[in-house]
């Protein structure tokens, strides 16, 4: 069994693009430069976006992050996205989700230029993921993808099972994993609540996807032997073990089911510090223009 | 065995689609009105357009056939794409793919504003599908949709296994399929050329999509007892057995899948009416601006 070390991969990934940052300030270019919008004080959000500004000085991007109270007219962060678009020292934007009930996120997530959208969550990137053209990948797929690449995993004629449909994670991990070329050209089956014999079909996975959120779901009577299982779950529950009083779970019952895995992705240390390497690596190819030319 | 009778509800929908143009017009309204671009004088696409066209008069839609020269240049195409989208007595527009090599479809698709984007290929449409938000959905999907709601086919639930992963078929049906609501909620698998044990995959299926393109390529050993089987190949091949000297193939051996299945759909008459009626109908929306409000 190979552990798939999101953390020490995040880590080298790091290094790559400081290194790419490096080379573009030598050669008298400009610094990538991310923009946060976060509206409101939310503390996973604070968390979440203090985490991504982090991550952009530890590569040597610019950052800027941009606070709006809770109580902000809709209109009034519509501007402020226009003024991101229209800046052309930006080259990516984000803007921390959820929102506050009375705005809307398809409004505010469509007003974003789509050549700025380094979240990968406007539909003109979701569209083009999706047939197959140049876009920006959301973080949690792209992550999931790099990791598969970095460690080599054969994909073709493959049989990928996915548990869970939401549009962050199951739907463009199936569109993904589906299309032609690598990682990809896997025989997708895509789960949820409603599928009937769940268990037999996970079994016939050589590649499981767990993300539906709910902690130790998948047991080693789902697992085929010799499976590659990628966990994305993170459910925080309290625990008596640890300092914090607070453990992180993943969907996978870990212990049982690694022993059966060719590769395994741990929780945490797995899929999650892929993500904001991702955010960054998208922010980079916003940066060189490498998407939309 | 029932026969899903494309034909016979393609009818009934033109027809329902006529009482509301009388309606409109009654109450003194704008006549919904589609513009069709055609390039070059491809024999098929004359054919396709010419079809859409007459199925505009037949419901008392307004049309205009624009006909531009194989020599084209791109940059012209697109300011007549801008002038349509400009056009407020214009609903709907398609432009007839293929295009000559020398034109970027991409480009030319993106150009269409997504309000008028009635045979969904726009990625804002695709995406807005992809995420499960009000889009316009492209003609062969909608219309193998339409067919299952008519037919009150169970979907919850169900396995639905699609064959084959085309922008304008597989990817989207996997995608409709999957989506939460009816029809809808299945679980899907989606296959193509690099699937394993594609015979037992199929045989598996509660609802079994055939959109390969290839005549005769699923036999009665990959269906299942009480499967339902939809159809969407259309291969034109030589036959003594016609007037015109020419057949249709579906995907499916009819003869003895049919007999098998629970609902199939014939070829021809059964998903290929459907799709000029899903134009139709799309357009009837952008009039009603049903979609993007």
């Amino acid at each position: 069994m190979i552990l798939l070390d999101g953390k020490n991969i995040a880590s080298q990934i790091k290094i790559e693009i400081a290194d790419r940052v490096l080379e573009i300030d030598r050669s008298g270019g400009k610094m990538p430069h991310l923009a946060a919008v976060i509206v409101g004080n939310d503390g996973a959000s604070e968390t979440y976006v203090a985490h991504k500004v982090r991550a952009c000085k530890e590569v040597g991007f610019k950052s800027t992050l941009v606070r709006l109270d809770e109580q902000v007219a809709e209109e009034i962060l519509l501007e402020k996205i226009d003024e991101i678009n229209n800046n052309p020292d930006i080259d990516g934007m984000i803007v921390q989700l959820p929102l506050p009930p009375h705005i809307s996120e398809g409004k505010v997530i469509e007003r974003i230029k789509v050549e700025k959208d380094v979240d990968g969550f406007h539909p003109v990137n979701v569209g083009r993921m999706f047939i197959g053209q140049p876009a920006y990948i959301s973080a949690t797929p792209y992550g999931i993808i790099q990791l598969i690449e970095r460690y080599n995993i054969e994909t073709s004629g493959k049989h990928c099972v996915i548990i869970g449909r939401s549009n962050i994670v199951g739907k463009p991990m199936a569109a993904l994993m589906s299309r032609k070329g690598y990682p990809g050209d896997c025989t997708v089956t895509i789960c949820h609540s409603r599928t009937r014999n769940l268990d037999d079909i996970c079994r016939r996975a050589d590649i499981l996807v767990a993300a539906l959120g709910s902690a130790g779901f998948v047991n080693a009577e789902m697992v085929k032997e010799g499976a590659v299982v990628i966990d994305v779950g993170i459910t925080r529950t309290r625990s008596a073990e640890t300092r914090s009083g607070w453990k992180l779970l993943g969907d996978v019952k870990f212990d049982e089911v690694a022993p059966k895995c060719s590769y395994i992705t741990p929780v945490p240390g797995g899929v999650g510090p892929m993500t904001i390497v991702s955010l960054l690596a998208n922010t980079l190819k916003a940066s060189a223009r490498e998407v939309y030319g």
